[in-house]
């Protein structure tokens, strides 16, 4: 049956896009697997979650906030949620009173709504490669030109950039960077490397999205004096658009996040957002705001840091036992994701078929390749496994890379 | 300072949509004034929320759906939450299992991602005049060529609607219908306009886009019969798109709904979705499925039908006291709206001033005009509007009327 469907015009069959979307969904259902230790999910640990804080907020919850979480609210977010994420990222240097707020229904809707913003079909937009599957998808669907650009263990890799900028010319709407703990990448841009992108869109007027889900999980000194958001660098009178979200610091169910925009780019935004689900849900953003103003958040957000960090440490002690030399990978300083780079003649789908058959599981780097292609390197997140499945895992996937050296 | 931006590509200052939207915001900001009696707000009763019920729900959850609650959950909707979608869609004889549902954050976002998986910029989409306004701003935002088409008190005007037809052409993609308690026209389709409209979509082969916000809330045994929607009576094999919503039956603040759809639809749909917001609030859900399989979602629609249904009465009793004969209106039999048709000299705005200073607010008719034009007409709702208040508050928008006829 026809349907003369338009708008995105790919082909169901063979699109990257959609290849993709059931590669993951595999992955995802293998994952579920009781006896497969999974690697693959770019989530929260389940344990970790706030329950009893949650339950404190219901219980204490006066009649006319209820009523309110059950109620529609106003596009840009409830005011109070509003004022408290104000609070929240003026703390880490944000210009928060020279831009505007708009609460999304979690950041990939941020990233979707700037994408349509800014989008005409043909448009450029560069990003890192590896790069957010969300993100990725996001741009497509409104039909952008995407040039990923590679990174190195600094970030983007700068005359790479620099190329990919030229040859885009009038038609680059923005460069989009995760620059703290890059999902899949795990990388935690330098200094310089942030000083230079600074100067490159302060020079060439360039706008810039700055994707910062995991800045909150640093673990160690370094780290937590690397992940300042450039915007709060640069200050206010910045294109930068910068996104976050109460996924990593509350939980993805809630599916909250933000945008910090200028305001002529937030009022187009407001539009848009408008139209696509009127408001993010007044429910959470109840629980969010009790939880941000209680200075509960905070608290969290220390108690994950350490956890996150237990795994991570596990991971790497595993690694360094039983990863093969010829494998690179960097010690992540935060975040989920540890990135691995094979010879270039290995696929990791081939990679991954006897893993899964011998219990582990992970994403393929292809998955995270714009162009869709990709395929020597692979993600591992150490942020849902089970802490006492870590080393079992790594040893299940060293070996079996081992057979294709 | 030029941000180059596309996508829409239409001018903050002079736009239809940006208009229709600031005037929006002046009216909720004036509606909420606490010395104004509204019926503005086209949204459930503050009052009327199952507070204690979710409470209920809160305290009885075991920690494994706590932690659903929390986490990311598939793209199409966490599995219970479909299945119990599924029962109760089966339940008023829709073709659940011959299509495919999909949760989305709100009923406009299946309608977003409906007019996003169809629209190419040009295409048409034939609605109803008036139209909720929801669907205007998401059709627009994809730049459809939206061809409104006047209703009289049984539903749209078939010749009018074949003209329209015929001379979109195959630029055509879908006709865009609220058959039962339309917002803001209050219409229920009767059951000869609703056969007819099943025989031209079937004979023409046209996509339906269906949308059942409101159906729930009949307030007679003759509207019962008729709420049954056009997706159920046509069967499996019917290129209808039906959409509905938990708003009006459990609480907008959930931001959940569904579109149950042809499986080709489907797919596409679920992509869209996949990069718009990955999923629906997890933590909604989870609530929404408690409500729902406890059987306490039936008690509750029992409960609000015949809330709503006496602050009709009150509203209508008020009405034919104080309205003038020249103002035409029809006694809805369910939903929330009454919709007035003033001669046609009469502008809405300028009723809507002295209303405004003597203390009642209402919504002009051109909001929901897609033309953005005809202003005759306006919207009273008489849902959230304190019960006490109605008298009152229609004295005075008929008083004010009246010096204009």
């Amino acid at each position: 049956m026809n349907y003369k469907m338009g708008g995105m015009n790919y082909s169901f069959a063979d699109s990257i896009q959609d290849l993709r979307t059931s590669e993951i969904r595999d992955l995802m259902s293998l994952a579920a697997r009781p006896d497969v230790i999974s690697f693959a999910g770019g989530m929260p640990n389940n344990h970790y979650f706030p329950l009893d804080e949650v339950d404190r907020i219901m219980a204490e919850l006066p009649l006319d906030m209820k009523q309110k979480a059950f109620q529609y609210g106003p596009t840009p977010g409830l005011p109070f949620l509003i004022d408290a994420v104000k609070d929240y990222l003026g703390s880490k240097g944000l210009p928060v009173d020279e831009n505007e707020i708009l609460i999304t229904t979690g950041s990939l809707q941020a990233i979707n709504i700037i994408a349509k913003a800014f989008v005409d079909p043909g448009d450029v937009i560069i990003t890192e490669n590896p790069c957010f599957i969300g993100a990725i998808s996001a741009f497509r669907s409104y039909r952008a030109d995407i040039r990923p650009v590679e990174m190195d263990e600094e970030g983007i890799i700068p005359d790479k950039l620099e190329q990919a900028i030229d040859e885009a010319g009038d038609r680059l709407k923005f460069i989009y960077l995760t620059p703290f703990f890059h999902n899949p990448a795990g990388t935690l841009y330098s200094q310089d490397r942030k000083q230079y992108i600074m100067d490159l869109v302060k020079n060439r007027n360039i706008v810039l999205l700055e994707d910062d889900a995991y800045g909150e999980l640093w673990f160690d000194e370094d780290a937590k004096k690397r992940v300042k958001p450039m915007k709060a660098i640069l200050g206010d009178d910045s294109k930068v658009c910068y996104v976050g979200s109460f996924s990593k610091i509350f939980g993805p169910g809630m599916r909250l996040g933000w945008m910090l925009v200028p305001r002529g780019i937030y009022q187009k935004c407001e539009l848009i957002k408008q139209s696509m689900d009127a408001c993010s849900p007044s429910f959470t953003q109840v629980l969010a705001h009790q939880f941000v103003t209680s200075g509960k958040l905070y608290d969290y957000i220390d108690d994950v840091r350490k956890k996150y960090r237990q795994s991570r440490d596990i991971m790497v002690d595993s690694l360094k036992r039983y990863m093969p030399e010829e494998i690179e990978w960097q010690i992540p300083q935060g975040g989920f994701y540890i990135w691995f780079k094979m010879p270039g003649d290995i696929d990791a789908t081939e990679v991954l078929k006897p893993c899964l058959n011998a219990g582990a599981v992970f994403v393929i780097g292809k998955t995270f390749d714009p162009d869709g292609v990709k395929n020597n390197c692979f993600r591992l997140s150490y942020s849902n496994a089970p802490v006492d499945k870590i080393d079992e895992g790594i040893r299940i996937i060293a070996d079996n890379i081992r057979a294709f050296l």
